[in-house]
């Protein structure tokens, strides 16, 4: 029997999914910590989670029912049929709280498996592969988290089928105040509380308002970016489900955040800034705002950054 | 009694609206013949249409219950109450036919008023006076081709109220081949043919295709514009209105067109390229489809321009 393989370990970011009027298709990677998945070939078929850490005992270890362990079947049913892993978890992302917690644990195990089977798929495929564990994790295989987590930066996701993905342009400098108050909001009810069907004058509007998100971009106009990150379709629905974040959003532009919103269903609130001086001062007003509704929480300011990547040896 | 103010004349030209998934919100200027309106300062207050030539009868004189008319009189109602002015209208485009007829009308009057009147109001209050004439024409103030109409190129209606709209970059080259089959539409029967809702998904995949069109053109990338340029709304709609339409689509893409589609309610197709030649091809194309269909028409290869202008000295 010959020695196990060398565990790989591979990190995926956090991430911001829907920008105002980018619901499901718009969504940024950021600095900040992010999961760990290690992974290894194994003589067993199949994948196979040993243990998970961080996630305070809430996540199965069963592969099948585990977003990382799902992402990673995929990868391997399509690309290396036959072969095994094992994968360990290291969250470092909070669950339900908006910011792609079970995406990044999918991207991190699917990189990690990539290299340590020594295939080369493609970021598109590791994507695909990823979408099969967001339909586990929140019913629905969105890839508006784990298209930005592979490839980093700010993606739009054009077309699902076929999947077409495209990089757009990072505004510089850009600080995005990222605050996740104690509050949890599962995505299956969050995306539960949206309309069935909207109004048609909604289209033309929502797809105005992004389609100005991506010119401000192109134009590396934060105010811009921020002026068209108007979204009346979700973000009111689920600011109903966020206790303190009408409050928050309002103090943040009031402020001088040049947009406020929620990311992915939340409860994680996300602000714009071109200035670090407000960007620290808009963190302190989310802290304030969401304690004032009796809701604690913690947050950071983050840039916009790569996306998952490998990062053996293993860090710890 | 003083003697007559001079004439001023103006031109506007022929538009593209809707582009797909940019429905109400994103239209570009063409190079084609348009309308011309001559405005002179009279002593008489308030809009005296004197003449209308190239309507073969059907616009009414009347300036309450002509485009031009109502777009003039909400510009001087709201820069020069009290003013008058004579305008002769000279309608280059077809009524009906998808080139936003009604809104060059507008966009010429409001043009050669400013001018006559010594007026400079800028470009957005311009356009805000010519959709009141769209009101008139089509049973709503949509601006989707007066705004280009006005700014020239493509343009963007972020948002509408208040009017927000941005000027898009221009592919070149890019060669718009534009075929107006002789088969009516009116704008009133094409709006009236849409959804009144639509499904909530059916938003972010309108939405995240406009944004990819948008993202094409800041890259100069004419494929992507074509690649993004589907509309699973309006144009399946519109396209039971005009017969030979998915006739000369399917063909026209068959012949590498990059795109293929409606322009505003239609009856005018309009298909994208970057190669002259090919440019004559689809025309043919066109022609040839339509005809099978037993339609007759006529088209031209334009490309993108700039907009409404004076035109003084009077061209003819």
């Amino acid at each position: 029997m010959s020695a196990p393989s060398p565990w790989v370990e591979a990190f995926a970011p956090a991430t911001v999914s829907n920008l105002g009027p980018g619901y499901d298709c718009v969504g940024l990677a950021l600095d900040l910590p992010g999961d760990h998945v290690l992974a290894r070939r194994s003589e067993r078929a199949g994948v196979h989670i040993v243990d998970i850490d961080g996630d305070h005992g809430k996540l199965p270890t069963e592969a099948s029912r585990n977003t990382a362990g799902v992402a990673a079947t995929q990868l391997i049913d399509r690309y290396a049929p036959g072969a095994g892993v094992e994968l360990r978890l290291r969250k470092g992302l909070p669950l339900g709280s908006g910011l792609g917690s079970s995406g990044a644990s999918a991207c991190a195990a699917v990189i990690a498996v990539e290299r340590a089977l020594g295939l080369q798929v493609g970021k598109d495929a590791l994507v695909e592969a990823c979408r099969e564990g967001e339909r586990i994790a929140c019913g629905a295989a969105h890839p508006d988290n784990v298209a930005p987590c592979i490839y980093g930066g700010i993606v739009l996701i054009a077309a699902l089928d076929p999947l077409r993905i495209v990089r757009l342009p990072n505004p510089t400098p850009c600080h995005v105040v990222v605050y996740t108050p104690d509050h949890e909001v599962p995505t299956a009810k969050a995306r539960a509380a949206l309309p069935e069907t909207v109004p048609f004058a909604a289209v033309a509007e929502n797809s105005a308002r992004l389609a100005q998100l991506v010119h401000g971009l192109h134009e590396n106009d934060l105010m811009m970016v921020g002026e068209a990150m108007v979204d009346r379709l979700v973000e009111p629905v689920r600011a109903d489900l966020i206790p303190g974040y009408r409050d928050a959003k309002a103090a943040s532009l009031e402020a001088g955040a040049l947009a406020c919103s929620i990311s992915g269903a939340g409860p994680t609130t996300f602000a714009l800034t071109d200035d670090p001086q407000r960007a620290k001062a808009l963190l302190q007003i989310f802290d304030d705002t969401y304690r004032m509704a009796g809701v604690r929480g913690e947050g950071r300011v983050a840039t916009i950054s790569g996306g998952a990547r490998v990062v053996s040896p293993p860090l710890h």
